[in-house]
């Protein structure tokens, strides 16, 4: 590839790792570069389809960018070697990360996760999961938590004993070929100085190198098993990163965004022990799962809609949010009746919506969720054609719209979340669209505490990873063919009893 | 008028208009504008006099540059055209909207308010009854909630079914010859997206539409009998945009301010069913007034408080707040002891005044208001002379100050609040004055849902608006003579007992 | 001297200036000062050693301006007369007090303090104790509270009745030899309207005026009796300003910093009724005191720690705040094991820290305190050598650390804070050291709302001043030689009954 940049470019370079860096709030050229970029005055700007144009050229300039420097330097690396770059933190708005992927040889990632209480897994998995799906395969972790992170004290929660060790498997869990950290000792001056590496400022071995060399001993002698990891995932989230910013210019409340319904769908499944692939509005495999979980689809072409119809058509179930359909691919509201094409589909139409000044119950609490029964912050004014209303507003204007609905069409189903659920009532509706698709079973019955992960190795038997996050021992019972505990070293039998010690894990593989 | 301005004004014009859309938080111009006008920096400025005076530029500029284009429009203009413009909110301190306004062949207003629970009529009424009082007489309604608000999506309330009718007969209550929408159908992109219309983006009748047709019907017949609608108020209240900056500039609390307490004076009139003019400093007319109610009255002249001295001795009611007097109209303090030239008809003086760290009761609860008992803010030290101390301050130190003082004062009173009071204590004060004056009867016996108007039409009848601000049906006395419902269309006879459905309202014309 | 400026240094001066006013949130100069002065971006710098660096630079240049107008001063005033400054609230972090009260002949402050019920000494102590300490000897009060302040008028608090009076008395208990304030009378315009003088702007004699001419008519009579007080101090605190910048750019806590800690440890002391004078890392003086409280010495050369652990050898007992000795002199991190020069005598060496998410319990609440047993923000994971456990967490992984040391060094004693200490558990740990360094008694015993301070004055008489902060009066034995009640003009027997009147004052010099 010849590339298209020429040494007068330095501007838009320059311009580029400004891009790069503004969401870490530095700027390495000093604030002249302010004075010749020509950034557009974004919050003067009424249109939001402009913006997101705009948004479209700022994220084509980093995947451009990137392109350019992996072509050069392949034109130079020798076989063994291998292009690869840290997405720090995805999926992040200002990146178009599956564009960038494309330009990689393997797609590496920075996973940054709470500790100490905070630490459930879910910090690793969502970034891997989502990182695997780039390419949909295994990718490298290039940083994350060693003892503590920062660039003040004032964040500092050095990881448990075995919460190091329990992170490394659960990145692995997740697909990850390797994992990593930022440094090996800490530094003794400079922003970084409180995100400390493996070794502390003195320079002594101490707890985390302890448990770091126990870990990797346990690698070097089980990495042939563990190595290529392939879940076989049945349930994928679709992310649109242009409705993402759709939402933001015209956001719908100042506590909920489209980042916070994602993260409360993942996390719904992630808890019930689902594993979940991230699709995009431009995938061709959806065919491939039996649900597709949908946050709020704002911006979409009528392909895109369309595709998803012909999904649920074809036996597939959708999951979608409030406000899917709205506007078409320039951002621009759809002048038929909303939800546009997805009408027939979705078997209702709506003309009003309404934001909530406080929280709604949901008429006759359907879901038995007690005082999580409560959806809030927007309510779209539905009106039923063929759709079925799964649960009703308990209010004297709002009681005679649905605010959850379910329609069966073609073979499959379109189940709609009309408002923003409580995180139970979220719960109760996945659970409910996952039993229709059979993907329930012993797995949802573990103690919450208690996480599981399946896929297969590179000899293709069966690898079941089971996580303890928590401080206290935990039993439960393994479901799965008879097996060998890899880092126990000891045999697993069918339907066996398993128990884990605080902050452990056991990886089973079958026979 | 030969205009002063010409092509080399192009500047000022630019100027102006930043200077008019400041407060909307955009700029049309970009921000290169901020270079090259020559905004001083107001923010550096030591002397509150040298910022109200710049205060008072601002304000011309504007007021200029309207009656520059008013009179290159009324050069062409038929006569059976007019000029107007629409005020945003107002009174809004950045414009001179009395000055402005005599520019103007009529008034117009952009009244905004709160809908659905929100909706009481006082976010109608406000700026209706200040618009209607600066050329005292009838005015339009260029713009008002049609389906919901907003820049973006987060504030949107479509209103209960009535309310936008409801909302059409309140702003005809207070003045109003005509009521418009800002626009037809909901737009499909820009900024105003999600102002939505009479029409939804679909472009399709719907729930809106039902309404402000039946509405407009309904005009179309009763038109004639409600135009021109003449109040005949005795109570008003003094609006002083320099007190209202002064204040500002050396602000006495940080929750309360100017506007805070011009509010609730007028909230508390308008719950008690009292029609409200408001006058201004230089105003002509106070004596027409049995009682004139006073917001803090930090800046102004000798004249103006001696004018409000003569209009206490020749028999009217003043009811003033804390403050007033105590700089001059050049925002600078008396060097005379406070209260200045108000001293002898309030009846006190006082050296010496004190923030509250917290509310404070009044001693003995004087006007049995139970919890809401209670002051804030600010407490003059004031030394009686002749008046008469309505309330003391419960405390040691502040225990021998007067919190509210009468003075009789020739043939009138003056009334005198030293703190910032409860509402309910702003209630029971201005009730005890309006009896003083006269002007208490049945229309403060009404269910606090039902609201009531009165005034003349263009055949000279008495009209009396009643509405209902809730969701439930309100059933209360109709205490005025014999006539007919125009919008029932049936006979109404004098002390006859009415029934409001919820948001439904009632125009009874006397014969 | 002659001076090392000449005219082309006015930029320097200008940008001096500056500095000085930056705090105050104004820049007489305009706008344009920022773009010809070259402050760096201190923002986008990352290294902390380089901004301390900077910070010490523009500590630098005020020092050297103050010593250049001095010397000018110098050349020309008469053997009667003397040059000072008012420093505004000391200690500053950005100016380097200690560094400039040198250029002087006696240095002067102006201490701002809470007022009627926030009214208890320490405003105008701590400021006072910290100005006496800077050249060790007595100082002048050029401005402090006369009616209100404020640079609007939300915070006017006059002072009760008393406190006026009490306040200068509480001056010079610290050792002000004077006692001024900022004007005569409240001034009519400019920013400073509400900052009220001795008469109010009716420039007629009032309340304030009555106290302050009956203070200055005592201070006729007993001033050859209470000037040149001298207190004889046996505790100090050392005050390290590089540490309080320090932290800041690599903060511990949103809530809780350097000031924070160092204040808490002055006003527990102040309760406590322990005079304290400050000392400074380069004073020579340490020997003299017999407890040297330290907050977290977080920036230190070896000379300075190694100077402590002399002090503690030789007998001296320290108590130091979690964090000293962590950074060398150039704010960066020692690389030798935790906390560096220190170890020895601290007894213990760390590895780890930890932030807490919320307050933790010391295991068995060892000081007795109750729901004041908690600790909070920090916790270092100290590994006990030589030093004794006086507390360890209540938590099942930092329970195994201990949260409070003390090693018996030498003579003395080091003690250790490895935690932000509620209230009352340093009010506990201080008093246990008092204890140990023989310097508790009667003091500790006087009421709460009742204060002491004791020194010698000019004919080396001791004088002890008691003070009433409170509203109600007070009874307490006086536990010291007989002598005479200045004030009262009463013969004060040794270990008589005294009671004082509300905000009311004893000074009693003993014969």
């Amino acid at each position: 590839m010849t590339s298209r940049w020429d040494s007068s470019d330095i501007c838009n370079i320059f311009k580029t790792i400004d891009e790069l860096n503004k969401d870490w709030g530095l700027n390495y050229w000093g604030q002249q570069l302010n004075d010749w970029t020509e950034v557009p005055p974004r919050e003067g700007v009424l249109n939001p389809g402009w913006k997101l144009e705009w948004e479209r050229y700022s994220q084509w300039i980093t995947t451009d960018f990137l392109a350019w420097q992996a072509a050069i330097v392949n034109q130079y690396k020798r076989p063994d070697q291998f292009v690869t770059h840290d997405l720090a933190g995805p999926p992040r708005p200002e990146i178009n990360e599956r564009n960038l992927s494309k330009t990689l040889d393997i797609v590496a990632v920075n996973p940054y996760h709470g500790t100490q209480e905070r630490f459930d897994g879910i910090g690793s998995s969502l970034p891997g999961d989502y990182t695997r799906s780039l390419k949909q395969t295994n990718y490298l972790v290039t940083e994350t938590n060693a003892q503590t992170t920062g660039w003040d004290s004032s964040q500092q929660f050095p990881p448990y004993d075995g919460q190091l060790r329990l992170d490394v498997y659960t990145h692995l869990s997740s697909g990850a070929n390797m994992v990593e950290y930022w440094h090996w000792h800490s530094i003794h001056y400079g922003q970084e100085t409180y995100w400390k590496g493996v070794l502390s400022h003195d320079l002594e071995p101490g707890r985390a190198y302890a448990e770091v060399s126990r870990t990797a001993h346990e690698l070097q002698r089980v990495g042939p098993h563990i190595v290529d990891f392939k879940p076989n995932n049945k349930v994928a989230i679709l992310y649109s990163n242009d409705s993402r910013h759709g939402l933001e210019y015209m956001k719908f409340s100042n506590t909920v965004d489209y980042g916070w319904i994602m993260h409360q769908m993942y996390s719904t499944l992630y808890h019930e022990n689902i594993g979940v692939d991230f699709v995009f509005p431009e995938s061709a495999d959806f065919a491939k799962y039996k649900v597709i979980v949908v946050p709020p689809l704002y911006v979409a072409s009528d392909d895109v809609l369309n595709q998803l119809v012909e999904y649920a058509r074809g036996g597939g179930n959708l999951v979608m949010s409030f406000k899917s359909g709205f506007t078409n691919e320039f951002d621009t509201v759809r002048w038929s009746m909303a939800p546009g094409p997805l009408r027939q589909a979705a078997g209702f139409h709506y003309q009003e919506f309404s934001n909530l000044h406080g929280p709604l119950a949901l008429k006759d609490d359907p879901y038995k969720v007690g005082d999580e029964n409560k959806v809030s912050e927007w309510a779209e004014m539905l009106v039923l054609e063929n759709a079925q209303a799964l649960a009703y507003y308990d209010h004297p204007f709002f009681g005679k719209y649905p605010a959850i609905t379910r329609n069966k069409f073609g073979s499959g189903t379109l189940t709609y979340e009309g408002t923003v659920l409580s995180d139970k009532l979220q719960d109760n509706v996945l659970l409910d669209v996952l039993q229709i698709a059979g993907l329930t079973g012993p797995d949802q019955k573990l103690p919450s505490a208690v996480h599981v992960k399946h896929g297969t190795n590179r000899s293709n038997h069966a690898l079941h990873y089971y996580f303890n996050y928590s401080s206290d021992p935990q039993t439960f019972k393994y479901s799965y063919g008879a097996g060998e505990d890899l880092l126990g070293q000891t045999a697993i039998a069918a339907s066996q009893t398993l128990t884990l010690k605080p902050w452990d894990v056991a990886i089973v593989e079958e026979k």
